[in-house]
């Protein structure tokens, strides 16, 4: 029962899996948490999105679409949504790509780092550019480098 | 062959796969119908996002990004996009730590329901807030615990 | 250790999943080139969407979320982010469900070809409609339908 390349890659005792699931957890919490700064703000900033909204804001509350700290976070969100969940696909694609532990766990470890960095950059303390291209490009560069292994791993493409 | 430890846990053998292919499912049709439920809204209401598309109405359109309609089913579908995807990821990480069945399922139960009730509060019949902050929230808080019980049922963490 | 039922489909060395894991690759590239295709757009029109991102730009810049070159890319990524995601997850699913291997690759392919298309089609060269929407569409109900075949290989739902 020890022949490894039948058993199934997508499990917790698989340590390429284990940290991938690790590190994947902690960004969809930083997802999750997004939601919950927009509506923070919202409250804040008594700016809401839909008419029914203002219902439930002690003091009211006005509709608009233009609030700098609302839409800040709302962008932090967005970049988010461009990224991590293509992110946490590839790095599915990689644990099936059997790729060298050490190696394979660092990339979910920076891309985990630089992902939270451009969050608190972007919409928790405002850093100067190109403080946030970067982190962003670094990202993006890590899911590149990912994508290029699973390709290369292949056999028959 | 029956050492389960070595069997692939991501196969429709798998009663807790089943379930989260079943409804996982079930959520990937509703997000589809959002891109076909912003069409109908657009074509009834001759408002559209691109020059180009003016050309397929009957009686033309007008470009327009205010429209109430629109933009409420925009909105929900935006909700989906910032919420689903990383639940299914979740629920593929829940389903490697071998989670108790009956639990595991009925979670993917609650959390399918509880968003398509968001979806009908938000776009279908406007339901007073609360409504669909709380079925939001519960979504939200479904999706934190199952991410909890991945991280807590790894070893090496 | 022939008895497939007990392996693990997620990996390289099953030819569905390394079809998958191929479009897969190509799609996620894709969608992380939208990024840079967007910033390209925003330098060369020098069009930004937040203050401090002005000062990396050579010549200045402003704050505008009407540019039609910029805000045609973007559409077109978050049409990607409508659709891929769920595709990926769609996809995931199908391999587990076993399917006959030259449709399930057929359908990889031909949705991605399609996707390409959608993108060059919305923010390369504007093509007129209904280009996009039947691109758009034949998408969608390649997703659907992969959605149907997992649904209906199940047994006990």
């Amino acid at each position: 029962m020890s022949d490894t390349s039948t058993m199934g890659l997508f499990m917790i005792s698989n340590p390429v899996f284990e940290c991938y699931a690790f590190y994947g957890s902690i960004l969809i919490l930083k997802m999750i948490m997004m939601s919950f700064l927009t509506a923070l703000q919202r409250f804040r900033k008594k700016v809401f999105i839909s008419p029914e909204d203002t219902a439930i804001s002690k003091g009211g509350g006005e509709i608009r679409y233009d609030d700098p700290d609302v839409e800040r976070v709302r962008r932090a969100h967005l970049n988010d949504l461009e990224n991590i969940p293509i992110f946490l696909i590839t790095g599915l694609l990689l644990v099936a790509s059997k790729p060298q532990v050490m190696i394979a766990n660092n990339l979910f470890r920076i891309y985990t780092f630089v992902r939270i960095m451009h969050t608190i950059s972007y919409a928790v303390f405002v850093l100067p550019q190109p403080t946030r291209a970067i982190l962003f490009i670094a990202g993006a560069v890590i899911n590149i480098i990912m994508v290029a292994y699973v390709i290369l791993s292949m056999h028959y493409f």
